[in-house]
């Protein structure tokens, strides 16, 4: 999932300001300034802390304001957030795994520190993330109560029902000749939708919404996700100038390019629908899941 | 560290009670019959439930006896510890790391599942450690302050501060030509060390000890961690029989043998030194205390 530059400026500046204050945390949590051995810290902030839009942080911190809580006491949940998406960009790129030599224009983590420092790195990252959420230094603010259903949150959607089961079933799809729609969607939903879902779950429930207003941005969070997702598929399709061929599986290769579009479409609707009872709170949320399909048409 | 089967009775069979329990939790936790990908779960099961003494869950639960808890109340805590040990020992086996193709007679995970499913069974029992301790469901009983305690423990043990940094140190160590004693002791009480003192610390607090309790039982399991270590080195020259080339520092080949079962019998006396507040509740640790260095003699 990534998010391009053609954003209509309001919702570039709050994007902006906010992935400023994640990166500022993850500054404060993760120092260049730790203790031995240096080049796991080295190798674990090299991913950490490279340039990114912090999507999921700041849909977390969205969140927090839909319900009318306070961001930055959500800050640690957010770092501890993007912490697990670090890990699992660093374990993704391994040889063994989708064998990328460079994300975003860099080398991979395990180009520059090697294999084994990379998945330690990675280890290191994950286990990080649950040491914030569980620290009473570090953590989030709220009761003990709040901050464990978050922890839950987190490891529920990163775990083997969420993430690392996407990442999974799409290594063991890649030793299959073709697979249908309800396994790429099983992939997608999984591997990057179950964590898009849990950063607006834990946001909503860290700034204090009710059950149905968790549930409610929880429902957002899929509906967005799954289609960022094709709105991602779609891109590829129509900015593909050299007309290669596509070996991976896409929305429009299994449902054609028009019902690819409308499904996006519809997806961005319902996450909409969602919003309607948090009015103008909701407003960034309510920007992003537009924008989504905007620059599909 | 490893426990060998010369078990004076009572003890062998107060430690096989408890692993047996252990492993019926661990059944429950991580049934056959799961989600999608199976694969996935049978990779995750296949290191998780391969037969083993359970030693550091044992210890947990050894810990809520010494301080008069109900060890029953513990296991989901005691399985989740033992996720984590599972975890980390398919990532230790992985050929970027220490390129071990058997574990325990048995072929190692990515032996059998490939190195990416290995990856990702790793990932996905470390994440479900930390899901099970956050779960109301699932995790063991307590309130939500002492279960965050609890998680804290065991990430701030497992992690970069714990057993991710000493396992990065023992891959920086290689990369040296010679290791001296201060930097073979961090690797040990990082990477075998920490996780032992944190079921002894996650035992206590569970079973209701007081913060002196906790303390104690924290440094008993510091103490007894690090002379297993010792006494495992000890043991493994003194079975040598090959006359072969020792290529890794141990304490017997730093310090001289001697030298090493004088440390041992010195941090065994320091680990029973802090049980003797606990009276009778704490007779398993102190017999598995003097357990370790009576086979170094």
């Amino acid at each position: 999932m990534t998010v391009r530059d053609d954003l209509e400026p309001a919702l570039a500046a709050y994007l902006a300001e906010r992935a400023q204050w994640v990166d500022a945390t993850l500054e404060r949590l993760l120092p260049p300034e730790q203790r031995p051995p240096g080049r796991l810290y080295e190798a674990m902030r090299y991913s950490l802390t490279a340039p990114g839009k912090r999507i999921r942080p700041v849909l977390l911190l969205a969140a927090v304001d839909a319900v009318g809580g306070d961001a930055h006491n959500a800050l640690p949940a957010a770092a501890a957030l993007e912490m697990i998406h670090a890990y699992s960009l660093i374990h993704d790129d391994l040889p063994a795994m989708d064998d990328d030599d460079t994300r975003r224009g860099q080398p991979s983590n395990h180009k520059v520190y090697g294999e084994a420092m990379a998945i330690l790195a990675g280890d290191g990252l994950l286990t990080a993330a649950f040491e914030i959420l569980a620290s009473p230094e570090l953590g989030a603010i709220g009761n003990a109560e709040t901050r464990l259903a978050v922890l839950f949150d987190l490891a529920h959607a990163a775990g083997p029902a969420g993430m690392v089961g996407g990442q999974a079933a799409d290594i063991l799809a890649e030793e299959q000749d073709e697979i249908d729609l309800p396994e790429l969607e099983f992939i997608h939903t999984h591997k990057t939708g179950a964590l898009i879902a849990a950063a607006l779950r834990m946001g909503a429930r860290l700034g204090g919404g009710t059950a149905d207003q968790i549930d409610a941005l929880t429902r957002y969070g899929r509906h967005i996700g799954l289609a960022f997702q094709i709105a991602d598929d779609i891109l590829d399709l129509v900015t593909e100038t050299d007309g290669g061929e596509h070996s991976k599986a896409t929305y429009p290769s299994l449902m054609g390019l028009a019902a690819a579009r409308e499904h996006a479409d519809s997806l961005v609707d319902r996450a909409l629908a969602e919003l309607e009872p948090f009015g103008a709170y909701a407003e960034p949320l309510r920007a992003l899941a537009r924008y989504i399909v905007a620059r599909t048409h």
